[in-house]
């Protein structure tokens, strides 16, 4: 599949999806939304791919919403009458905010997603990354949720992944002062969990990758995904211990669970074999009570 | 409207609650609560005021629950008799908890309310603050959830803020040995955002209250306000998805929206000008599943 | 009673489960998860008990599950063969998983439970410590959840725990990745409140006990416990300040909360009376949404 706004790469076991606007600083468009989406449904059906790394061309990872259109920029008439695509679908009789959809796509991943933000991310190109596993930053990077500043609202569902990435009062802090703010402030927020030199921050990402392709086991790192995620919204452990406990009695009997037993024992490197595509029914996109219709995360 | 327990006033577009019984260390009653919940309407609706500072008079913010009463201080028999006024509204039989529904009203407001932490805070000194925003604090403040020390609960609907503002493991921590700590140990349990010397407060919490006034769209704060409350509560992110894509549509085609991106490509500081009383559908108190009749807001 | 895994005793108002198969670095089985369950119940029930610490013999705290079945170790079709006990019990027709029943008993102890972590905490070592309330450990401990490391899932309920307490961020790179990480980390990340020397963590453990023993009323602390742990699972906060105001009323009029006003207007230590089992109706086990009853914590 060939891509305009965007780059695809699978490198070993590792897809890398870099926002490739850099004469633009890679601001967020309608094609780009639809291309992200198209390309999160290729790596997760990829059984060559463990780990998807989101990064920015140049020196940016996201501005934030392509604003050349000027003063109709976030007027949703205009986006009502885009062509076809998935931005184009209405929810409740409006078009579907297209930050959202990207954000739920990476949301619905089975394999873990690892924001690396290379420059300036702000508006959708901060929240976008809310959904994702785990983010790393390069010193240069800055971050801001400037919604306020625009006259609209913080999108991407990030209503949502916000105060449970950063908790209510970091997140309250930053929307409604909307301030941009810099990589060691993104540190002590909690919204990055490592800031590194600019030079470091592609090979970090790629070590944190293979820690995790070369430790883990695939169908376990996608029914633990699915796990947590699901769980973040639940109101009691009970369902966490069901599932758990379904979860060990498919896995536990499984090929993988016998390799990491025995690997560990043997101190040695596990050989994991079981495809993602065989997994077991507990593998799944996060089961947050069903989504309705309108909301389909892609 | 005048007051005996606060003061209240309103400077440009900052308006400043101030907790003032300074000779009992602003000790909490049922008059200094009504005042509370009249002031916070007051800011509301007021259009002038963007941003509600609250702090103390003298050198406490507030030392808890007035104990002048000694050991009845709790009994709520006597607390059932009192005059008309929130306090005596029953809820399932019993009066409501008079720091619940200061902490309620300060959680309905559409304004970003900022705590200014200039002393002591501790008891409901402390629980109320749980619903600001944001929290700052002297060096010399002190803090403390000493409920299990005098033989009580939290309050303030403390039992639902707490958990979501520092985690459950730390308000855990400080619930269960009930202890006065310090600024620092404030700002690293996450109950502080910023710890500024003595004589830096007022002027800190003004700059901040500038960032949001100078910068940003009254509607659009209302709206996140509302949102990343509101999703605090929600089991999956499809509602916090869709209530966003109705809110950029409403908001989108607006003039805050067209004056937030000229503004910003004009590299000009913004003039918004629609008045909060004028936003769309989305701006209201946070949607939490409907409150039971019994425990309305205000 | 006599444990053959574990170690129980009380010294003073201080009990301490002692996981102890130090040969074996206390690797889980189901005969230890039998026993913990028994101690949590008979600490719960004896009213000379306040706080209950649990901690590791040896230089591990717990290195897991024992895997000295090997290839089999995680084979739920053996499990199901166990004799008698809380394991053999079946949700949905698998065996429940012993690290939930385990962390359920943790959770419904009315009772502050503190993990001291004097070792190596990884797999269920690990997630058996997320319901407690209070985490401290020795500078030499390490952790993980390695879980996908070993082909299965976390467990222990950890899909619910896990998030709440170290944050969804924190958690997914420490899922994901299965490393062993040490003290620091653990303290950066917020899986545990304090680091301290080895020869110090016993002492700590001790001193903040005795910080509740010596200041807090049982069932004041009671109450705040379930309050706290039912409403992290709350979505609004329309219940807190219900339940709030109920146990206001009973524990307001009652003789420990004169006790605790008294004796802090008399700056003496109080002298708490009400035995927990005598405690109103709000002290109880936390009030998440009804277990289903293939389910319930013990």
């Amino acid at each position: 599949m060939s891509f305009s706004e965007i780059r695809y790469a699978v490198d070993g076991r590792v897809a890398t999806l870099t926002l490739h606007r850099p004469d633009q600083r890679n601001a967020f468009t309608g094609t780009m939304a639809d291309e992200i989406v198209q390309a999160c449904a290729q790596a997760d059906a990829d059984e060559a791919v463990r780990v998807l790394l989101v990064t920015g061309a140049g020196s940016a990872f996201c501005v934030g919403a392509d604003l050349s259109r000027g003063r109709d920029t976030f007027d949703g008439k205009r986006l009502a009458n885009r062509p076809s695509g998935p931005m184009s679908e209405s929810i409740g009789g409006v078009p579907r905010d297209r930050g959202g959809v990207v954000a739920l796509a990476f949301a619905a991943m089975r394999k873990p997603v690892i924001g690396v933000v290379n420059g300036v991310a702000v508006g959708v190109g901060a929240t976008m990354t809310l959904p994702m596993d785990i983010r790393i930053a390069a010193e240069s990077a800055r971050f801001g949720f400037p919604f306020a500043r625009r006259g609209i609202i913080p999108e991407a569902a990030s209503g949502w992944f916000l105060p449970r990435v950063v908790g209510i009062s970091q997140a309250m802090e930053w929307v409604a002062t909307g301030r941009v703010f810099d990589a060691a402030e993104a540190l002590r927020g909690g919204l990055v969990s490592r800031v590194v030199p600019d030079d470091d921050l592609l090979p970090t990402a790629h070590a944190l990758a293979a820690e995790i392709v070369e430790n883990t086991s695939a169908v376990a790192v996608a029914a633990a995904r699915e796990l947590l995620w699901s769980m973040l919204g639940a109101p009691s452990p009970w369902d966490s211990h069901r599932l758990e406990s379904q979860a060990l009695m498919q896995l536990g009997a499984g090929p993988d669970a016998r390799e990491g037993v025995v690997s560990f024992l043997e101190k040695r490197p596990p050989e994991f074999t079981t495809p993602l595509g065989d997994g077991p029914d507990v593998v799944g996109v996060p089961r947050w009570p069903a989504p309705p219709d309108d909301v389909r995360p892609v």
